[in-house]
């Protein structure tokens, strides 16, 4: 619709003035009646809006200045990223450079990010991207402390820390143990562990084995990274792994209250089929999807803690592991079969039930923790796997199944009783109850929906009033911006008698796995570094930092070290002359402490870029290895004189 | 303000019986008037929204399903990419990686990607980030045509195009005559040319001199990059340059209508100041400060096409140059003095006027191209630069002076005579009348406007309707995300008798510096690459493109070829047997034709990933030089087995 058919626009009228009559044709009431120039009306008429359409307008609208209540914290998939996102407003606030440099943010293009990115190495390979998929923020008793946010990688299996104070990547671990990963980042509830679960099976530690010996020699694995809240990092030293059978581990979760101490983890593919469709073999789709049941596998990691302490382990990749067979013997692990090739596993609030959701299943299957522990303590099994874990008895080891719809896959809660699960095939959220197993209502989502996320929806106090849909095509949401599309990120409002659609986000960049929904207030992030010098990764006084007055150029061993500051509207010093073959060491800070007062540094056609926030330093090291005369400038509009904020990087030849 | 505090939710009751009472107290017409639940004084009162706020969310809520009316395609700064936003609903559609690599669209993860990323090196040197500022929309006649979008480089002078056919970039060109740019992209009314102009002067070609040889030795130019519609790419073989003094060219434009055949170029630092701070010199922003004005560069690009045809250049890196003394002899080039630090400089949509803005005057002037050409004929002039290039006389050379505030940069146009300018240093949008150049109006933005941006505000035929302010602070617009901000777009409402600030949006990534805004139907993108197996750099048939049924493994000369289609939900093959040290070729074929049947393909920790619109063909080429088994597996949430769509790449050792 062209946006001159709705004008003229007419004076402002006091809204308490309006007064829409039901027996006037809206033709006829176009100017009786006002909001800031225009009628409801006219507006509504104009822009083809229904009343649900400005009540969703009016819940999500966040004027300027008006801050969001929630922050979402989506996993950028594929495109390695994090991406931090306003509720109710939808308004993508960042994104967060993980796995993938980023040069906006001088991430991967200076030398303590560089570092960092190397620390996510494998196999000797430097990695520049991710596939991320699902975020979790730390926790103090179960519920979000909005301190920290740990991330996944699936095809390069490593996990991040990202700490809340500035939004900035701090670590990344990277165990060469496992050759894939999905069922990760889970924190068990005071973030002692980051858990890391294999997904596609391999060799434990890497090396070769052929297909064939698929059910001898390829293992499946979860790993407890366990995380130093004081020093705010993981420490591999102290971290283990438990081995598990060559099944597909999917998706996990820890266990909280009633459950604390125990960790679940769902599995595909217990037929263990391997593919082959050019070999005469079925694909995997097909080969995986043949049994009804597949195996929910119970883990008590607290004890397994006791038993990593005994020493009762074997190092692979230098990585404590507990071999399959101890963690039988020792009584850690446990199956229960779960209908069919599930994908979700969430804990309930009260951590007394599991749900998992089969996707080629019709079900949210819902496993009662006390009925698990105690057919544990009376060791009443259905047989065991072939790989000797017992296998409690399904029927005996659930509550209930409630009837979901084709493909339920992912469930959160609301903390009013009330559980929401995706339902992939046909694209709607269904609300149920949690108390009699009963779906109160289906809701259509565009499209194909992937996970689901609650505010606080998968703590130990789940805050209700919003659920996202997070679906993977968005089709015909969207003007069109060519074949690849956004995914539709669609938020509802679930605080009413029934389910109302309030926003569709496109996500512009990434493919979104899981998202967390956390209360703004609870994170408390700094505006500008303090004081000035600071090392973003280590938060403290970089070691190389420079306080204004102390510039200078100086030739040591190792080459010249330049000690630079920024300041509206000059870098000092902002003439650098080395000889051709020299090697620089750009040491620079910004000293200034106004809030937004951000600078950028570049050396032309070097590759080099970085973010000076206020009280950033930053450290750069590259050789000069190409005469000539190389514009430095800012590249952050931070000014008037902004364009003026330049100088000349000169490599005098030899 | 707690979500809960607007509950219980009432039951819908029809719009049009909403009456609200003047004389009522809110809390008494809670239940007596409903929008879906809730009156609109209720929504209204519990979020805080004004009669204006109701009225913007009104204006720019975009329900599901209903697409935007206008594309922004803003620039993403040094985040090298180019950001899609839907306007009214400020949604972005799509992050377009361009200089950086991007793995989500598989950009600089395969080996079309890769290649391209490689023709954008300079010296030699692979670039994985660029700092772009202004794109530029393909032109028929001085309006935009929906066909192409040109971006620059100012770090690393390069130009790349990208196609929205499929939003896209199909290629880059670097010149390594110069050593930065700023003043690009702007186009011709008909896309003859694209043209790139240097910023910060140096040595033309490349090369050392030292900067006690400023004067003498350090140049600026503008390239011409001549564009072939028909190919859709630059053919740098038939663009050309012009040297320029060596101050700092600022913005151009090029002329249209009445002054179509010329182009315009602002200056800052006709001083030629050089900086110095450690060295004893003044810092580059007061040296370059100094002067009441600068040089507007007015050049007639028609006539230069003739005296480069006539073979009148040198040629340097590999560009047929223009000496600055020939385009004086040839009665190319003109100086018109304007003030001072000049930074924005705008063509009229009728072309007959340009309108420069000063940052550290208060003016925004208006310069007559038909003065300017009368002087011209008269050869008129106000003396001559120190390079010899004759000045027109200023007062001689404008119609007038509109005083506009602090700061003033750049300019738009509405098309019902109306000037947008915005005023940095008093963060406001200025509209002011062009025919008698008195301000209409001014409104505060939030904060630190830099560019302008208008609907087709730009082209030949402004829209009018919906004007942009691009704030480089936003400070205490958003919830707090750490010491980086995002950048804060204000959509503004410029077809009411006074400005209507609509909607903030936040800019998650990268500093977008300028934006243009084009009708939405005016782009024709496809859904899907037809006939499967299109190369999406050449928009043909790849000549490895596989068809159903045609999978296979080769092994070649070169090493192992991988034929490979992907289908929901699986790759052919999904097993891949190498040999350690095998050079490993995919040929991989999306051979879906169904919108959004996107998928990705990675081979873990080989960093390596793709993304597979429908239709479309990659090719990866990499050595597997480190025996094991790796997992390959589908990275986009594809369908209900998507997990499943996953094989085996197995290295054997030696």
């Amino acid at each position: 619709m062209h946006p001159k058919r709705w004008l003229p626009l007419l004076l402002a009228m006091p809204l308490a003035t309006a007064c829409v009559d039901a027996a006037t044709p809206p033709s006829a009431q176009a100017s009786t009646a006002g909001v800031q120039g225009q009628s409801l009306q006219e507006l509504m008429q104009a822009r083809g809006l229904t009343e649900a359409d400005v009540n969703a307008a009016l819940k999500t609208y966040t004027p300027s200045g008006k801050k969001d209540e929630y922050f979402i914290f989506a996993s950028g998939g594929h495109g390695g990223n994090l991406i931090v996102i306003g509720v109710p407003s939808m308004r993508i606030l960042k994104y967060v450079a993980v796995f993938t440099p980023e040069p906006w943010q001088g991430y991967g293009y200076g030398d303590q990010t560089n570092d960092l990115l190397k620390t996510g190495s494998r196999d000797g390979r430097a990695l520049t991207w991710g596939d991320m998929h699902h975020p979790a923020l730390s926790e103090t008793a179960g519920d979000y402390d909005g301190q920290y946010i740990f991330v996944n990688d699936k095809a390069n299996p490593r996990v991040a820390v990202v700490s809340l104070e500035d939004f900035t990547t701090v670590q990344m671990v990277a165990s060469e143990l496992i050759e894939s990963e999905h069922g990760s980042t889970f924190v068990t509830p005071n973030t002692d562990y980051v858990i890391e679960t294999a997904q596609y099976p391999a060799p434990l530690g890497g090396g070769y084995a052929d297909l064939s010996e698929y059910d001898t020699k390829y293992r499946g694995a979860a790993i407890f990274w366990k995380f130093d809240r004081k020093k705010g990092r993981i420490v591999p030293e102290d971290s283990w792994a438990v081995e598990f059978p060559p099944y597909m581990q999917d998706l996990a979760d820890a266990g909280k209250l009633a459950s604390d101490g125990w960790a679940f983890f769902n599995s595909i593919n217990t037929e263990r089929a391997t593919g082959g469709n050019l070999e005469g073999k079925p694909p995997l789709e097909s080969g995986a999807s043949q049994n009804d049941m597949d195996y929910l596998h119970v883990f008590d990691w607290k004890k397994a803690e006791e038993v990593v302490k005994a020493g009762k382990t074997k190092t692979i990749a230098g990585m404590r592991v507990i071999a399959l067979q101890t963690a039988i013997d020792e009584g850690l692990l446990y199956f229960v079969p779960e209908p069919k090739s599930p994908h979700g596993i969430d804990v309930t609030p009260d951590g007394k039930e599991m749900v998992v959701g089969g996707k080629l299943d019709t079900h949210a299957t819902v496993y009662s923790f006390e009925k698990m522990q105690q057919l544990i303590a009376d060791q009443k099994f259905d047989g065991r796997d072939p790989y000797g874990v017992p296998i409690l008895p399904f029927r005996d080891a659930i509550r209930g199944q409630a009837e979901i719809g084709l493909g339920p896959l992912h469930t959160q809660f609301d903390g009013r009783g009330n559980a929401y699960t995706s339902v992939f095939i046909e694209s709607k959220v269904a609300k149920w109850s949690l108390k009699d197993l009963k779906v109160i209502e289906k809701m259509p989502v565009h499209y194909n929906i992937g996970h689901i996320l609650a505010a606080e929806g998968d703590t130990v106090s789940p805050d209700g009033n919003y659920v996202v849909a997070m679906n993977k095509w968005a089709i015909d949401r969207f003007a069109d911006v060519g074949p690849l599309l956004p995914q539709n990120f669609q938020l509802i409002d679930d605080r009413g008698p029934s389910m109302q659609l309030l926003y569709d986000l496109p996500i512009p960049l990434g493919e979104p796995h899981y998202s967390q929904m956390i209360k703004a207030d609870k994170i408390k992030s700094i505006d500008v570094y303090k004081p000035a010098g600071i090392n973003a990764l280590t938060h403290q006084i970089d070691p190389f930092a420079v306080k204004g007055g102390e510039e200078r150029i100086e030739r040591k061993a190792d080459g010249v070290h330049v000690y630079m500051t920024a300041v509206r509207s000059h870098f000092t010093p902002d003439t650098v002359r080395v000889k051709e073959g020299e090697t620089v060491h750009l040491h620079i800070t910004n000293i200034e402490q106004a809030k937004d007062a951000t600078h950028g540094f570049t050396v032309g056609s070097h590759n080099i870029h970085v973010s000076l926030e206020p009280g950033k330093h930053v450290n750069v090291t590259f050789v000069a290895d190409k005469p000539g005369v190389y514009p430095m400038y800012c590249t952050e509009f931070c000014s008037a004189l902004h364009l003026e904020m330049a100088g000349y990087f000169l490599v005098e030849p030899k």
